[in-house]
């Protein structure tokens, strides 16, 4: 297709549930046009209890179902399915697909001196893609993991800014400190940990008595899908729309918005 | 089967993951005689927001996994698969088959005053399967529930009794008894909080200012096995054997014993 014609096509967010909808937030502030169309496989979730092959079966319906509205870019806001199912779905899609693990590793990269601490869930850690990937890039860099199991519920609960959330955060992040005192750089490898930023930040610096620099992947996806589409980017004017479906529709009313920011019109069901 | 021949058979137990172990402890204690075979089906965790008939085709895989191990009784150890798959389950058995709901709901009719509040997570909540319960017995009780998702991963990190506990069991309380201040009686309808039940029952009663009754679903299942089975239980002096077997063994070793209240020999992976 033309580059003139395909700007105006929407670019397609997938994520095994609700958290991807921070990806959509930073991607509205950084690329306002752009029209999105948004699904999260919420029957599903979570995709890191599962296997290989059953991530990359069940990421392939997801993109199947952007690729089926014409999107011009792919952008897979799920850890796990970046981790596991990325080649099969670049190998798969005739247009260009960004994953959650790469943004994030490259921006960590770019500001860290040394020292790169990466929380997120249970199945991202155990995957090691992030140490992987940082590791390919700069073998000289110290990685540290940490699973914080709770900060997906605190974060669906909407407790984000509150005693329970600075303690939990407290007990993770004096850990993840004690295995490396030295990290100056944290990368938050979860999509729903954006809404944390906040608390986690302040709880970092306390522990550490010094700046740590935040990665969010969110907005390191946004700025990628930017770079990305250069000149095929959407600059008009008016504020882009959002589609938004999912597979699961219960309690989405409720938790979806605290994700993107903003009220949800409403999630269309839908079955892949 | 003769009676005295089965008596020597072993107990099988399911759930979804390792929160059913809470209901072998209860059964090791109840009836310390038994072998015991536990199937947690962790590759497919969670089932609460799987489809009615996925969850009763992973449930009826996993009772025939029991069955071909000879168990004389099947437990259902998984709030999610007792409401959705009992039916099928005791059509499918050969064996008597008990729930995870029906016990729990019996014992909190015999013990209260008329004021019931329900706490689990977010899919039993869902699936009302416990004012369900309660209200076909007894129509006039009040029954209260409330889903608790942080309550699940602080049982899993061993979090059961400290200012994080009793903070976030605080804040879910107050919510359950403006509901209803009339509460006398609490129902922990999840294997998982077992673990948490002393922070639970002190702050209920920190909230109510008098005593409230707790029903440990685990407990109220294995008291339930012992009625089920009479003369059939297993009496001999010696403690029965436990043989655990998991669909995938990914931080089992840490989580386990938790739940079980002692430690492990092991987990063996198996494919359903």
């Amino acid at each position: 297709m033309g580059q003139e014609a395909s700007k105006r096509y929407p670019i397609g967010v997938f994520d095994s549930g609700v958290g991807g909808l921070t990806v959509v937030r930073a991607l509205r502030r950084v690329l306002p046009g752009e029209d999105i169309v948004y699904l999260g496989d919420t029957a599903r979730v979570p995709y890191g209890n599962k296997s290989a092959r059953t991530v990359e079966r069940y990421s392939l319906g997801c993109q199947k179902f952007l690729l089926d509205r014409r999107v011009k870019l792919v952008m897979i806001a799920c850890n796990t399915a970046s981790a596991q199912a990325l080649p099969a779905l670049v190998e798969a899609s005739p247009v260009p697909v960004i994953g959650a693990v790469e943004p994030g590793a490259m921006s960590a990269l770019a500001v860290t001196k040394g020292h790169i601490g990466v929380i997120g869930t249970l199945g991202t850690m155990r995957s090691h893609a992030y140490p992987t990937a940082l590791g390919a890039r700069d073998p000289s860099v110290k990685v540290t993991a940490l699973a914080c199991p709770l900060f997906v519920p605190l974060a669906e609960e909407g407790w984000t800014d509150d005693e329970i959330a600075h303690l939990i955060a407290r007990r993770y992040l004096v850990q993840l400190f004690e295995r490396d005192p030295r990290i100056d750089t944290l990368v938050l490898g979860c999509t729903h940990y954006p809404l944390l930023s906040g608390v986690i930040e302040r709880v970092a610096i306390e522990i550490a008595g010094r700046p740590i620099a935040i990665v969010d992947s969110a907005n390191a996806m946004a700025d990628a899908a930017r770079d990305q589409l250069g000149s095929g980017a959407n600059r008009r004017a008016n504020a882009g729309s959002l589609a938004c479906f999912a597979t699961d529709i219960s309690r989405l009313d409720e938790i979806a918005p605290r994700f993107l920011g903003e009220p949800i019109s409403s999630f269309e069901l839908v079955d892949l």
